[in-house]
């Protein structure tokens, strides 16, 4: 079959936000919300407080967005749930109160399409919140509930608070909080596929699924994608696929997934021994031990033959998330590390995606901790930021970075050098990831290789037949 | 001050519908819904059951409310809840998903006011439900949830469901189901009063308020009261409150209140001792001891003189409720008790309200027995039925019934006889509750009294300055 992905994604610079903790108005809409309070914004992050960020705030960022280079938003979930990460759905066509619920959302979608920027929501589909009205029934109402079908009821009584019954019905990763749906009820199906189509149609641009692995109901993620690419063909469906993901890029499932097979590889190269294995260990992504240049390429070439090039187009690229330590605490601080990662984050096929507050500089470790409150402007790294603004240009730049064909020319100790090519458009990016300035030669028959340099401190020179690249220590550099 | 309630309701007859009991469509709009199990219709109502009643069911029994003269609807609770009887609210903006959810309730409300029906919703604003959002946030983040204070917390752990454990949350009747909220809250207050603007601006004509009494804050009902006037100065208010409501009844407050102090003396002195004890006690409301007919004069001028004629003409008259077990029932199955009582109810000042099924003699003990499926056709009373369509009718059709001043003119053994005068319209209302036919002179000095019958099986001959009256063994009888 010939695999369609949205085109816009092709050319898409996300940025993903964790809506409690990115942006907090100051001019509240709500008189209902006025005398809220919550824990202090620069405080470390906890399991259970919130910070009050909300929609309105993202509104007023956008401008930051815009001129970052970003065309392109995943939100973490934004509908009304009684967790500060809003991944225990309490009502899925409620977005939540404290973000400014249904009528701050339609305000952020229309500000964010009118600055072309797409919104990508996040559909945690596989189980729901104990507060939940249909799983609320069955705790109300036992055996007598209509709704006794929708999940998976183990036994009697349910015990969702008291730890020292069972639970007595199937859970998320057996946290009684998140009762799992039972998707083999037509009835379940159906209602979950409406809130799929009701979000569409309200125009989101896309949706990204939460553990969709766990969903196994037969044909399930089919006909997710039929019903809403039949509202908007180019709506974008993202999975949170932490491995090999063949089994849903088919092309009659997901558009891509959530490519951490790019993050682990990219973060062992260019961060190496410097990793903290505290901060990655129990992970579903291994980004250690440190790789040579070999072995980066043996993963990359690995990873691009996985999947259907259109696929590898769309996938969702990242170095991090709200699921992992930050790329920068977790190369011990080091901020070359991040620079070299993110810069083959933004000359990969594939749309990268940046996690709020990783382009000034923000640190976190493990969850919750890699989920702080944005820092005011006083505290940004504007040196990282100005890598973040110059790379995303150069993306925006050359078409080839974003669609052209990606092959490993080069990789030597730690030194890896690649080529994205379209048509005659062709662009070099190299990256040396050691701690002494390197030289290398590149074959170069006839007039293939751009001599150009569009980004780092590196030098080139043009020899019969080769190309000479000086690349200084833990440094990158783009030719085109 | 000048007290003004709606006009309307003066020329009101309610009808009040359990939403779950009253009418099951066979027509399901809702793909979503086609798989639910009910319990079986015709079964004893039970405490946890539901079965299946939906609002698409009323619109369909339209035509039959509109033939039996009914103008009004006052529903049950019909918001989100994980309840039969959906006193316990999860979602104040969301119609239950078994009723058809806001599409339907939609499509009532243009159904009924097409009909020239008003529809009255049934406001829980004391309490919500454990699975409510902003409680529920509280069982989920504790001490650090942003809603604390929209509660009444008392302890921690809070132990919603555990009963072996204090609840530590004030709730209503002890019942932890049923959170109390916290209505000095300022937050609190204005969630409320934007829901009950919300619901008046979507077009619904009032608003029934359940516990009212429960809410002790300082000049919340009067604000309740100026916010939802303002949206339509029409729109009804009225409160449960089951004795001397003169608190609530100032013209700031309600326009009236759902008046068991109506119902009391009227099925005491129309059932008698005919009264089933068990049915009555406990309840907040005395039918019993029998009452001859002087001290049912007395119960009813009592009643007469505690409020402003203008809230008399605006008070929800009633003989029973689904909080009270049925007046066939209470009567011992006793037909001419209900038919007498039903006499007085729509002869009486205000709006006479009649539970379904009543009016086809379906009986009903006490809670949940009084919520039983409406009966199919072949099971209705016929005679039942003609009774209050005539009565209605009458009603209709004689201004001085609604509006025009009540009077007692006769109280003795266990004949009561009042008269409604509006201008020159005279009716005369007496009722016979004994077990013997009887006589009744009246002075009716000149012209005053009336006497052609328009109701009843007695009959009356008029003399120089009085009237006599015939009345058969528990009988009543119209003259106008």
């Amino acid at each position: 079959m010939q695999i369609h992905t949205p085109n816009w994604v092709k050319h898409a610079i996300f940025y993903q936000i964790f809506p409690d903790r990115f942006s907090r108005t100051q001019q509240l809409k709500q008189k209902l919300l006025q005398a809220v309070s919550f824990e202090d914004w620069a405080a470390a992050p906890t399991l259970y407080g919130y910070k009050g960020g909300d929609l309105w705030g993202v509104i007023e960022r956008l401008d930051y967005l815009s001129d970052l280079g970003i065309n392109a938003i995943y939100f973490t979930p934004i509908f009304q749930s009684a967790s500060n990460h809003r991944y225990h759905t309490h009502d899925y066509y409620r977005v939540d109160p404290l973000l400014g619920g249904n009528e701050a959302f339609k305000a952020l979608l229309d500000a964010a399409h009118a600055r072309d920027i797409k919104v990508v929501l996040d559909g945690v589909f596989n189980h729901a919140s104990r507060g939940f009205f249909f799983f609320h029934d069955i705790l109300e109402n036992g055996q007598l509930s209509p709704w006794l079908d929708w999940f998976k009821i183990e036994g009697w009584p349910l015990s969702p608070y008291n730890v020292e019954q069972p639970a007595n019905y199937a859970c998320w990763d057996n946290n009684r909080a998140l009762p799992q749906f039972n998707h083999a009820n037509p009835m379940v199906r159906e209602y979950i596929m409406e809130i799929a189509e009701y979000w569409i149609k309200a125009g989101i641009d896309g949706w990204r699924l939460d553990v969709p692995a766990c969903v196994e109901a037969e044909g399930f993620w089919q006909e997710f994608r039929e019903r809403v690419k039949a509202i908007n063909p180019e709506a974008y469906i993202v999975g949170e696929i932490w491995e090999d993901a063949r089994q849903w890029l088919d092309g009659t499932q997901f558009d891509g997934v959530m490519n951490y097979l790019f993050a682990a590889p990219t973060i062992a190269f260019t961060a190496g021994d410097r990793v903290q294995v505290q901060y990655v260990q129990d992970r579903s992504y291994r980004p250690y031990p440190a790789l040579f240049a070999v072995e980066y390429k043996e993963a990359i070439d690995k990873l691009l033959g996985l999947y259907d090039w259109e696929i590898q187009l769309a996938q969702l690229n990242l170095l991090d998330s709200h699921d992992t330590a930050r790329v920068l605490t977790i190369a011990g601080g080091d901020r070359a590390s991040v620079e070299l990662a993110t810069l083959l984050l933004l000359t990969f096929p594939g749309a990268p995606s940046i996690y709020y507050g990783d382009e000034v500089g923000l640190p976190g470790g493990i969850d919750p901790d890699s989920r702080q409150g944005f820092p005011p402007e006083s505290q940004w790294n504007g040196e990282l930021l100005a890598l973040h603004r110059d790379l995303i240009a150069l993306r925006h730049r050359h078409e080839a970075l974003r669609i052209g064909k990606y092959k490993s020319v080069y990789a030597s100790g730690q030194c890896y050098v690649f080529e994205r090519r379209l048509e005659a458009e062709v662009l070099l990016v190299a990256v040396n990831a050691g701690t002494e300035p390197a030289r290398v030669t590149l074959e170069a028959p006839g007039e293939t290789y751009p001599r150009k340099v569009l980004f780092g401190p590196g030098q080139v020179e043009a020899a019969e037949g080769h190309l000479e690249l000086s690349l200084p220590a833990r440094s990158g550099l783009v030719l085109g």
